[in-house]
């Protein structure tokens, strides 16, 4: 058994505060080892890829911020990092990790009585340590002191950069005899967190389970809808009240041309006259994201270029799924989506001239495929390693927010016909392949589309002649009504396959909830 | 008529952005003149309140932002002061004012090609002309080459703060020449914004329409929801539905003892077994605010505890807004709504050993109605200068944050019995009292509340043996389940009285809408 010491001493600060509290009876929901928060887990984890025997790990935890000139602020939101290691998602905290020791400390803020009145209570010791794996729980107050004394004694202090340093009045006179490590940590972080623990598969699950049924409501109640904001409202509304309080990212709900906008967020227009709608909104439970996106027809008829959009890319995203296992290159499915797009605009019409082998590999598909097919999910929406996923080798600038041009396509189709002739095992740690590799438990979206953004198309083509030339714009002009169609899974890499997390109606099941004839 | 010419040169930046693009019908919803943002109106008022002939106004408006670590952020929410001379919602846009010119221009970023595929088209310059009466909308690529030109030849710039000073290479060299003033801005800009124009007033009122409509419908599905997380989800879905997509504060739900926690935000509880429930939600409105709370019963039985507090708290905010004229004090409205309450609790027997009188100076009321009666509701929820509103004379940190204690009620007691023998007279500028008086065109909350806190109560009665006395705790026990009572309304001080901007039911009327007994 390990020691779990509950401080239970008092600060005393302003008028009313100098009196006992009750501490509140912990949350049942959260009692068993099983549901616990894995802190410990993920903090051994941390400390083992750090390869050090000695030494204090410091993270500070996130405090309410107000917008300038405003006593109002945006929602609180805990660093992912800090939450890592402490399960924690209340303001003002910090964690400790003696790695000597081998004991997790966190150390939370006393609620005064003035406070409570105001805020309510935040949670106290004995909450704390029923949801998270931890050895013990403080009152920050009792911080400064131990920090003096545990860093007098050990060699090296982990903090994730310099400006997450501890701020305490003595730390001045102990950090010349300190190895003050500011650059260790994020990596092997991040390394950690790019495998899902068990925990972690159960709360981005839960996470898809709440965001898909908030899909399917959608579905059921969108004959009743006019405009893009009741499609937001509607999902937010079954999201809320499934207790999701917090979305993984901002709802994108646009239809018509606003579907070809991806991050498009204004929600406002009218769904009359429209063809498609791309709804893509996944909450947030304790913390994790879930990613979906679907693409609902408006209207009970469907014209035949939005369906054949539709069935084109329900294709690209199951032949994908399918391929996912250990060891997969991911830029080999970006590739693979791209491929199936291109033959399949070919067979539309809409690409001509060309064989889709010579299409493919001039890299015309990205002007409709314009954006990677898929990040990690986890304690972000994009969560770490995301841009080392599909990075080309040799690009240093990369990120889920880069569209992938003429260009960037060539590059990736010239190094994974170099790549695959030689090593293609996940293990191997050769530089730009390492986080390129499919893993078991990681957690990956898979959501390739296809736009029809007419800004970004003319400027593409008139970029080069060759593009221009693979497009036949007769077909191309019946498209642009079309908008966009994108559809997304998070999926779940295992020992010998995969799992899809996300169980929203998708394909033709969808078109039945919705009435659509198919 | 005004000079109005648009630049349409265009920025190259990146691959896909040299090529021109298409300029968007301006939004025919704020084609109008009546409808249009008043920017110069408001640059002038300004200019006025400045005293000054001549010189440049520079306020830069928000960029997006994101987490620490992540690629996301919270949702764009423009700076106030920026907005009240732009009418501009998006970001990294910035505005001069030219004032012996007389030239209001909004400097807008030029939107490319492959950004407009990412995040949609933002406004370009006749969408900008078309939504605010300003004199000039051009790109940000000509705003150095205007500041250079034009701070050449004036006398003063005229900044928020230090931290707003224009960014460009010719900048440190004008400097010297320059007269910089970075604190006369927001006195005036806060006087100004705090007398609400014709525009303002039309978009609070319609932000209270959205919101009253919400809140009926959440009284309409009460009996529906089970968990508080079903009322947020309500209140939320209505306002999403309504176009109305931000929150102008964190939505309270809060049922029971939660209604007793003024901010609480968890809204995750159940409503099974809880007497009341506190709805404090409001959305904004073209980032104008809106602020209002209901109580709810949570069952179709009212105990006499709940039914009494819930009447008394109504009276309190019925009689405070009666009184509501120009030249009225405010703090004799919160110092009247403390008596009415203190002569109810008399009555229900939780105060006794004391005239209504005494018990009130010595400030025990309080103790159940914590918080100041209220404060100005504008471009932000708690408006500028409400800080001023209630604080007693002599107080220096003030806020609507900060709980209202025995002492400071005391000290608004004497300020009142001293203040009201002289002087009452709103245009009078002596000092504290400027701005604690009302006057026409201002837009104030009335929102009493009594709360049943144990842990806030108990301390509070502990300190003082005569708070104790007049307190009976054994009538006291029987309200604790009670837990707290708001109502709050957005009134409007015309210049013979006032105008109730807020619709949404209460009282009675709530009560038959939901079935209770009355």
């Amino acid at each position: 058994m390990e020691a779990t010491d509950i401080e239970h001493s008092l600060v005393i600060e302003g008028e009313f505060d100098a009196l006992s509290i009750e501490v509140k009876a912990p949350n049942s929901l959260h009692i068993g080892v099983a549901k616990k928060f894995p802190a410990k887990s993920n903090a051994r984890k941390v400390a083992k890829a750090l390869g050090a025997r000695d030494g204090i790990i410091f993270l500070p935890g996130q405090w309410n911020m107000n917008w300038e000139d405003s006593d109002q602020g945006p929602p609180f939101r805990q660093r992912r990092y800090f939450y890592y290691l402490t399960g924690v998602n209340f303001p003002g905290c910090s964690v400790t990790y003696d790695i000597e020791a081998d004991k997790l400390t966190i150390w939370i803020p006393y609620t005064a009585p003035s406070t409570i009145l105001w805020f309510g209570n935040t949670p106290g010791p004995e909450e704390c340590l029923a949801r998270s794996d931890v050895h013990d729980v403080q009152y920050s107050n009792k911080l400064s002191e131990y920090l003096a004394s545990r860093l007098a004694k050990v060699k090296t202090l982990y903090v994730l950069r310099p400006s997450q340093m501890p701020k305490f009045a003595e730390f001045d006179n102990l950090k010349p005899r300190l190895l003050i490590d500011t650059a260790s940590l994020q990596p092997v972080m991040d390394e950690a967190r790019v495998i899902k623990s068990e925990y972690e598969i159960e709360m981005i699950r839960k996470a898809n389970a709440v965001s898909s049924e908030a899909h399917k409501r959608v579905a059921m109640s969108m004959y009743g809808l006019l405009n893009e904001c009741e499609i937001e409202a509607s999902f937010l509304s079954s999201c809320t009240a499934q207790n999701a309080h917090t979305q993984a990212y901002p709802i994108i709900a646009g239809s018509g041309p606003n579907a070809s906008t991806l991050h498009y967020d204004a929600n406002n227009q009218p769904l009359a006259g429209r063809e498609l709608l791309v709804l893509d909104a996944g909450a947030e439970w304790d913390c994790y994201a879930s990613d979906i996106t679907r693409t609902l027809p408006v209207g009970s008829t469907f014209s035949p270029e939005a369906r054949a959009i539709y069935d084109l890319v329900h294709q690209m995203q199951e032949e994908c799924i399918q391929h996912i296992r250990p060891g997969v290159v991911f830029r080999d499915l970006h590739l693979h989506a791209t491929l199936v797009a291109v033959k399949g605009l070919l067979r539309l019409g809409i690409l001509h001239n060309g064989t889709a082998d010579e299409i493919f590999k001039h890299g015309t598909g990205s002007a409709f495929f314009p954006h990677g097919l898929g990040h990690h999910v986890g304690l972000d929406v994009h969560d770490v390693l995301s841009r080392d996923l599909l990075r080309p080798a040799g690009e240093s600038m990369w990120g889920k927010r880069r569209p992938i041009g003429p260009s960037s396509l060539r590059a990736m189709v010239k190094q994974a016909m170099a790549g695959n002739a030689n090593v293609d095992d996940a293990t191997t740690a050769s530089g730009d392949r390492q986080w390129n590799t499919l893993r078991p438990n990681m957690i990956v979206t898979v959501e390739p589309g296809l736009y029809f953004c007419r800004p970004y198309i003319e400027a593409y083509l008139l970029r080069s002649n060759q593009h221009k030339n693979y497009v036949n714009q007769a077909v191309l002009e019946r498209y642009w009504g079309v908008g966009g169609v994108r559809v997304e899974d998070c999926i779940l890499v295992t020992d010998d396959g995969f799992e899809n997390l996300t169980t929203a109606p998708k394909g033709a099941e969808l078109l039945r909830i919705l009435g659509v004839q198919h």
